[in-house]
């Protein structure tokens, strides 16, 4: 169990560290800035990489709404998710940890958001609570649909991580302006952490929302994908 | 059948809800907006995503050009085309009608062309009826010539959701301008419903063009990989 | 051999359509253009979703300096080069004039480089003749180096498409403001019959010098990679 | 030993010439720029272009760094290390003289950071040395990481370049603006050798920090994936 916990640790770390670093270090530099496109390539490609590095040791779910959506579908052992939860948390406040780092060396730093998800007048499209809500209910589903589907015993062996990465960047694509993207209640909770007041006070939906998103996919992959029983502990 | 149409529902809909959503919630978002680089991006990767995850139970086509043409290259029977092109259609309506509740979120939102394709006065690069004509044909035969040649059996195996993903990436790439890029009929019908007037005028060309351009390829696929027969119902 | 030219005609000619066609139509679009980074990436797609797509068929050159650089290291009769040649220019010509039948499509449509290829004055970036050879040199060795080592026997198989379309975007990235990135004869020869002019005199540079690249890239391949010989008519 | 000392010669060349080269050349273009997303993926391109061409031959390390963590890893020989850090400093400077004599061709060009890694008032976003420090160690950490999980021998065989490849386009979409990213000695050396002064001064960060992360990482390695031993003389 160590060395899965390791590698859930650092692979959230990572997640955090990449897609929130890209956002807050390089998506507005001045003139040449990577935009709201290169955060999600980053987002995605944070998973991507960690998937072919730890997807053999851990599953790489990185995400407590994919260890929720997995148990739900049958896929994860319901015992095993409290501690990937935990180690998930942890791995994603470390990260914000690191960027924190970095990101103070600059002369001028304003911390801002932070990267922390957010609606109403903390969405930097303005989105409602309703608005906000519904968009991280259905890109979750969304997002464990593919996670299940392509890691079928079905579908196509060992493309599950480049589908799996692009489906994160995707989901960023749409719906960046909407809630900053959770889809991930670890990657809320680790800025939120730095940034507190207002951050805090609307994490309860990005737990919500997307763990609900993901036990719903779960439930309904029974019925697209039947006899897809327990796959053990790696589910990916 | 229910799960291939389950499937073909959900794809269609991620499809709509992807592709329409980058454009209407994030392409011109103020200084880190995500071009149409990044809604072509996002129209491919619906298609990648689902491919993966439903490509083994429906063939995962989300789009009635896609059938017809595979039902002229012989590769998928023309008995089940006209049930897959209803749940695509219906898919579409479900895709539009999410994304819909999400955009209306937003103070000040503005229906506008809500992603609807046109051509003439509503192409956004103002090209004409004829060249909105040509194009989608053309770019839909070059579509189903990839998919068609990426999922024969002697192309490698397992790498047709990528070929066939980014092929919906570059043609986005090409014609946006022209025509907001439709090469699907269904794609373009969910959005329409929602801005009626021109664009419900303008939709029969995003039903001819497409499926000619299909059902030509799918002919002249005969020629290029001759002796590729029906290969069932889940053609990719 | 007829299917075989066919493939080639087709994939040359959406070479030049994708490629050549998000440039013009695509790239400078007011505020959302997909700017050179888009045309780097269609460029590639077009090469990386018809080698899926017609790879088994005819190894998918698409461009004079390939064919030439295969046969220099062994991979391609010499015998069959200048049919595939031949049909490539013709696919490449076919592709300018669908691309100038949708191009005038719009009011106020200005012909201009129509992505021609150039150096020193007609040099998007007003590099020199000399820095536009050595770029075209090195651009194009490089191309072949990654295509002869990516269909080498001991690679991976089945990712060749991805690592040579890819090339062919990062060849673009590096290239286009030196000459607008040729590196396929076929692929200059499209657009200059349109413009003519000095598109027409500055052609040769775009015959000779991919050309010499290739065919040296093809020589020290056998260096590289020894004991790979003739592998047949689909080098790839 | 000849064979694999001369792919990473190419292989380096190609990393500093086509990395370096979208910075310079095309980055900044009026209106259409690349971007430092751009300028990610050619980075990040290079790598997975030549994984799969020359992985086959040499493991495709193209990277000091990368050489000394497979060592620590106990994937890779020691005494193999000195030549191949070598002639992969010689690539870079190869990469650095060939983009100086393209760069140079356009009229009015001025050398400026010649696309060389610094901190402090060199850092592009001026961060400071000890942020720069931070993340240089970080970032290679974890393209090691990356790196080791994805040539693991329980990974899905040959997917490994896509994963790297994009890992480097991941960290320079997070990292460019604090250190112009190096994670490479040899990449950081080739252009600070055409530069001097300040660049040559700063050029012991990116020595120290990527190869401190990298070994980490390989020592962290052992921990994660226990009993992945020597894998002899090409570890990808």
């Amino acid at each position: 169990m160590a060395p899965r916990l390791a590698a859930e640790f650092f692979g959230t770390l990572w997640l955090v560290l990449g897609g929130c670093g890209s956002a807050i270090l390089a998506a507005s530099f001045p003139g040449v800035g990577i935009g709201l496109l290169g955060v999600s390539f980053a987002f995605g490609l944070t998973v991507l990489t960690m998937a072919y590095a730890i997807g053999h040791v851990s599953g790489c779910h990185l995400n407590p709404a994919v260890t929720c959506g997995l148990v739900a579908a049958g896929r994860f052992k319901a015992g095993e998710a409290v501690p990937y939860i935990v180690v998930q948390v942890l791995g994603a406040i470390a990260g914000a940890g690191i960027l924190y780092l970095i990101a103070t060396g600059k002369p001028g730093f304003e911390l801002g958001g932070f990267a922390s998800n957010g609606y109403g007048d903390h969405s930097i499209g303005r989105y409602s609570l309703q608005a906000g809500l519904v968009c991280e209910v259905v890109m979750t589903f969304f997002f464990l649909i593919v996670i299940l589907g392509a890691t079928h015993g079905k579908a196509p062996a060992g493309f599950a991580p480049i589908a799996i990465g692009l489906c994160l960047t995707l989901i960023h694509l749409i719906s960046i302006p909407v809630t900053q993207t959770s889809v991930n209640p670890a990657r809320s909770t680790g800025p939120a952490l730095f940034v507190g007041g207002w951050a805090l006070e609307q994490l309860w939906l990005f737990w919500v929302a997307p763990i609900a998103g993901a036990v719903i996919a779960g439930i309904v992959s029974r019925t697209l994908w039947p006899n897809e029983g327990e796959v053990g502990g790696d589910g990916r």
